[in-house]
């Protein structure tokens, strides 16, 4: 069984470009600081709204070696090494290992898939060829397999895995996995991947949250986070409430969707925020813009987290 | 419009392995050699079945590279460069043009998607830098994107692709895109994947072929494209019939799903024959054992391939 | 607005059969009385696990004239009336509103799909043609169309819809459907179909419950909703816990899958526990047979259910 | 093995409505005669697009009716009796051959699903129940089961079904079931539903399509049949060529999808050309208007159909 525990909120972090698309430092340090003062419990590098796929190994390395500076283990650094398969996963592993992260994610293979005996034999070659904990990310609509949790249980309690990241929506199979590693003498540090009902996974009994839209309100998540832990629900859901209505960076777009949507809507918020100085996104996605900028704009207002 | 013209039999190469997981160079050898002797057209490196995904960036260029040298310019080389997003597309097209390809074959962006805006966007920026044909590998079971035929035409009048090579298993999609680049005067060298209704893709105007299958038996497909360029609609279903009989290498197997049953049968009948030395797969895979082995034996020895 | 409301656990009733297929009243009987007298709030007949699609008319008019008579106005009978288009769901609507049923539950259209307008149009008409509430049912993965939550509240704000029994396992659109419900002044009764995360919908904001599970152990469900009630929600995850337990009648099982497993573990336990003569199944399915009826009566041992 | 046989163009007929929504009975009659005159082999009533799912079973009747005694025996009358699962199925059976059809045609079971064994117990039942020849509609887009060739075979051989109606799209399972067919002796009568690539079927070894666009042109599906019967394959893929060009009334049309747009624009287009009175479609779906009424009439000029 895993010795490294994690509990508590862990945004994915979201990374910022110059409008020439480098690594804006300066951003980055400032949306990092911002979150760790809020009080986040941990951070995690290269996820989907990372842009891991989006970046070159030289870039991640570059993501990896200033986010490991600018925590200076003030909390844990997650990154993800995510790529189509094994070999190329243990690759990115090494790297991250010797760039100070603290523990690795990574999906099933994509791409070509094989089925469960695969999946299976994929974590144990991590677990074995990586020196670090390794987090399963469980995420379908990307890798297009669904973890089984009689699985990540199984791999939870014989130490190959140390905790699951769940993005999969299949929050019954996330009830299931909860129970189950409860009776397991709970081997993995379970977090839900999702923003919107992060109430519910912690009734289920998650032991914390990665919430993307943390990068755009992190105090929210935290309070939420303290209340799930004093068993006080009607606290745990309001909060949740006035998250979701921020979370309309969403969906008052038109002409986009998916990553250009989704992380477009984070990366635009904290530009209008003053944390970001700019929305760029990685090629081939285009930033947001006009209208879509506005929307934006007007849903931070009604939230509070911008002047009219 | 491009240059770059391919037509006939285009194999997907299969990439041998020694038992201890590292390029087989004198099966490899022997395995394209037979091919050219067979009178194939040209040979796709690093597609879906040549462990594109599964290869780390060092494997990819040795594989290139010998390829490059044991082709020795006696047809085209057609190299995949697979990978999740543009960026790192970019990385594997700069790397195959240095090392001598001839074209270069690219997916629609994976793992995170952004809708049809953004797969036009990465071709264009494919095109503009990268300086060899780029061919769109429309392969929606791996990477969830199904190409449109009119972006692909589009994308073909105006000079940004040379060609497809469709693996979509939409035949009707397939057949308005040939009759549409007929009327745009032919700009796309078209390429069907689907090895075992080559017959019909011939006779909805398609320029070649991409079977895998040609690996184990070049010389049906050959003889079935030349019975389609002398009009021998009779002779092009018999070869095709024929062909099919050996592709239930696929089908006899059992516990086995996905690359590990398909490519592992290719690369299984390939060793029987005496063409690769061992049958082993890229991790996580399994190589097929035991009874799988022998009932692979039995269709290659019923097609007469294999003497009992 | 809808005048009628609805709160609490409302059960989807399995339907019993007598060896030779017709239906088992007394077993039927047996059962209501059973859920009625645990404190349920209301019946749901003919929903998926009800075997609606696998009735003839007249079966579903059997099924309906006898839920009726039995209930007796104890509690509110809610009938589906699911069909593939428009016209023949309105005929099961009349016929279930002359039978007596309190309000309707209709799914969007399946079979052949026309997009959101489509959809749209097919509740204003049944809406428009029947007297009585009718409940939308979110069963994506039976019609192949997710409801959106904006396309229902703005239903439920007109008067067209009465409530929504939401089985489509998408927990972010329930959470949004139950804050944009509020904020429009609750017009819709709310039942979430996810026995396995009820906790999480009341969490959420949900009105109440159908769970197929509660045909087996209702007192649970009764117990659960009563402590959301009260805001006592370790009780609503205790109780929870518990039921899950249960729930693995689900997945003890071999070599059965989908509605044969589903509903066939539902019709062994309770054939099991004596409240049903048998645990026979419509066809084509076939009914559960030796040793996973003994790997269901374990569970139902374990869980307290059954004597050992 | 199955005594009924069928070969050639057996088109699935569409169903005009009057403004009102009934039966238009001389527009139906105008249409069936216009289509046997043009020397179709069969016809196949309350089909996908024969509306069946949108039909009462009152109209479902009338539709039958009318069929059989405008047809009169010049060709054989296939009918669907597509229904959700297997009792509802057979009623339709029996209707159906009371009222005079010659061939029934029915799905797998949907909207419950339950895995190969139901389905294949599904198709025996059925056998067994009714006494017309019956044939496997294979189409997973409506009901999410695809039917796999090689069970198709083992039922053709057995004689539990005389054909397939092969609308999957899946043209490699389709060409495997062909040659199996063959080796079996032929017990199956194959017909392909994929209008824009029946050449290819035909090369495969279809014995004969059941295209929809021949409602709107008859006679182009009719000289490619007779072509095929001959082996000239170049006047084969000439007639596909011509017949999808015609096939754009499909997409020439903004605003509309699914059954509202490929049935629509038949309707539409019969209705131009006088064959129809009316492009009325069945509740809820719209019937075509304005500038895709404009654009499907611009289609059948381009196409010689319609003066301009």
């Amino acid at each position: 069984m895993s010795d490294f525990k994690i509990r508590g909120v862990v945004p994915p972090v979201v990374v910022p470009d110059t409008e020439d698309r480098r690594l804006d430092v300066a951003s980055f340090e400032r949306s990092i600081d911002r979150m760790i003062d809020a009080g986040v419990d941990g951070l995690f590098f290269l996820g989907s709204s990372g842009e891991v796929v989006f970046s070159t190994d030289e870039r991640r390395d570059e993501v990896v070696r200033e986010a490991v500076r600018i925590v200076d283990h003030r909390v844990p650094v997650l990154v993800g090494i995510i790529d189509t398969e094994t070999e190329r996963v243990i690759e990115h592993g090494r790297r991250a290992q010797e760039l100070g992260a603290d523990a690795l994610v990574a999906t099933a293979p994509f791409y070509a898939l094989g089925g469960m005996a695969d999946v299976e034999e994929h974590f144990r070659i991590l677990h074995e060829e990586l020196d670090l904990p390794v987090f399963a990310y469980d995420i379908p609509v990307c890798v297009h397999t669904k973890l089984p949790w009689k699985l990540l249980a199984k791999l939870g309690a014989e130490g190959v895995l140390a905790g699951v990241k769940d993005s999969s929506g299949d929050d019954i199979s996330f009830r299931y996995l909860c129970q189950e590693n409860e009776r397991l003498g709970h081997p993995l540090s379970l977090l839900t991947g999702h923003e919107i009902v992060v109430d519910g996974a912690y009734l289920s009994g998650a032991d914390g949250s990665v919430p993307g839209l943390a990068n755009v309100e992190p105090h929210g998540y935290v309070r939420m986070w303290k209340a799930a832990e004093a068993g006080d629900w009607a606290t745990v859901k309001a909060e949740q409430d006035k998250l979701n209505d921020l979370s309309h960076i969403f969906d008052v777009t038109t002409g986009v969707q998916g990553f250009g949507g989704g992380v477009g809507a984070f990366k635009t918020a904290l530009m209008l925020m003053g944390v970001y100085e700019s929305n760029q996104m990685p090629r081939p996605v285009k930033a947001l813009e006009g209208t879509n900028v506005e929307a934006i704009r007007s849903v931070l207002v009604s939230c509070g987290l911008l002047e009219a």
